[in-house]
């Protein structure tokens, strides 16, 4: 499937239509289906997603919600081979083979499951396990320099597609403490892009991603930083606003959120430590040299 | 609880670092519990959402679930009672006790539910399910001309609270068929404020809401399409994109679906025949001599 559809429409300017195509984002459903090593598959979770780097959403959202811990609770992740399935549909599903207890622990959240528009509590059967504090903040000796996140939603934009520029999809970059950017994944949900950059990293047996930087195109709500918080991301920017739970969540877990990243200015919302002050010379020469 | 947090900072401009108050977008979880007329209330739902007309939230969801089709499947909603519950957390629990068959659907989708970040796909066990096949699509003799549809934007804008219109909450607003503007939602979660503008519906007995226009101040994904459809809205207009499913389900659905209406522009993705090619003289007149 491909991530953007060519549709008819009729187009409105001022006092005149034209017929013309235009390009949308495809949104489609991924139903994820979990099993043992034996026994049929269940549906797990059914999520609205930009087809592409299935796998990876669908090992970060297994990962998001505890069901994955290590590499070896995750045995495969295949497309049904049941005929029984409308073929159309079969891109459309993936099932998860779980090995270690990530099958008892996937039928435990199917159990006493919630439902909801946030991915981040799903799962959770009460308010109090929203905010877990079974965890201790993540401690990193990352430091970035201003300079080095001012370039950062540049750097992100060049290697989106030309349609996720125009915003259409959003998108996360995961960049190394240098300002490399690693990977780049784009999605129409809104942390889907995140679950694919953690999904990725749990595929490649990357996990924790120890200093490393999350850049989202979007708002940092609670889930961004609860996914971070998982994956052992300690610095999350945003070129836009984050939300009262998301700088609270940020500040317990030892996460530093940095907000509104655009135009040579950003807000530091936790864990100030990690933001210098000062930009390093060698930074500064790159900074006037490039 | 109030729908936005002051918080402290350190605001990065350029070189210089200073420290002052930053307002955020409050972001709270919300569990709907649901109970019949007798038994223990059951966890149904937790969504993450600004705080503010939660009754109409938790009405609109369990509207657009499935759960609620009529006035007498709600008996109560109420902050629960039980002393075991933190204070601090009533605030964000609601008990919906159900009346005729509601309990049992309710009982039904907590049995064979699914989780995701998509509220309309919850409760749907199988990709199969996600598209209603059963239900006829939307009649209405509903027109709509440009000019008036050039207007809704800035009347949703005026009644925004100041905060919504920096971008911090996404806004629904339902209009009548003469661009009058009945009522605005605001919420940090996307599909919330429009949730909040069907149960508010609900609650006061005007579903459907026949000949009523639905503008969304961010993208028109599916679920907005799902949810407008449940509550008998035949007509969408979004400043933003839709996405490749909402406009399939807009057209199947017979439901209206603008999109980009922005600056006396806007495309149109389906039931194109409720926007007139042009603006009747008494319109015409109102818009010249506004």
């Amino acid at each position: 499937m491909e991530p953007i559809d060519r549709v008819r429409v009729r187009a409105r300017e001022g006092d005149s239509d034209i017929e013309r195509e235009d390009v949308l984002a495809v949104e489609e459903p991924l139903e994820i289906r979990v099993r043992g090593r034996e026994g049929p598959a269940t549906s797990f979770v059914t999520t609205m997603r930009t087809p592409g780097n299935d796998e990876e959403l669908a090992a970060g959202l297994l990962f998001a919600e505890g069901v994955l811990g290590e590499p070896r609770d995750l045995v495969s992740i295949d497309r049904p081979s049941d005929p029984r399935i409308d073929p159309d549909l079969v891109a459309n599903v993936l099932i998860a083979t779980l090995g270690g207890d990530a099958a008892a622990r996937a039928a435990g959240l199917q159990r006493g499951t919630v439902m909801g528009s946030a991915c981040g509590v799903c799962g959770k059967t009460s308010i109090e396990n929203v905010i877990p504090s079974d965890r201790p903040p993540l401690a990193s000796s990352l430091r970035v320099a201003p300079e080095l996140l001012y370039r950062l939603p540049a750097l992100l934009r060049e290697r989106q597609s030309v349609f996720a520029r125009t915003g259409g999809l959003h998108a996360a970059g995961l960049f190394t403490a240098q300002g490399e950017l690693l990977e780049v994944r784009e999605d129409i949900g809104r942390h889907n892009a995140t679950d694919k950059i953690v999904g990725a990293a749990f595929l490649a047996r990357r996990l924790p991603l120890a200093d490393r930087i999350l850049l989202v195109s979007g708002r940092a709500g609670f889930e961004i930083v609860q996914k971070a918080f998982a994956a052992g991301i300690p610095f999350i920017a945003s070129v836009s606003a984050p939300s009262s739970l998301a700088a609270a969540l940020a500040e317990s877990a030892g996460v530093t959120l940095v907000g509104f990243l655009r135009e040579r200015r950003f807000n530091v919302y936790s864990s100030r430590e990690r933001v210098l002050r000062d930009t390093p010379p060698e930074l500064q020469d790159r900074v006037n040299g490039a």
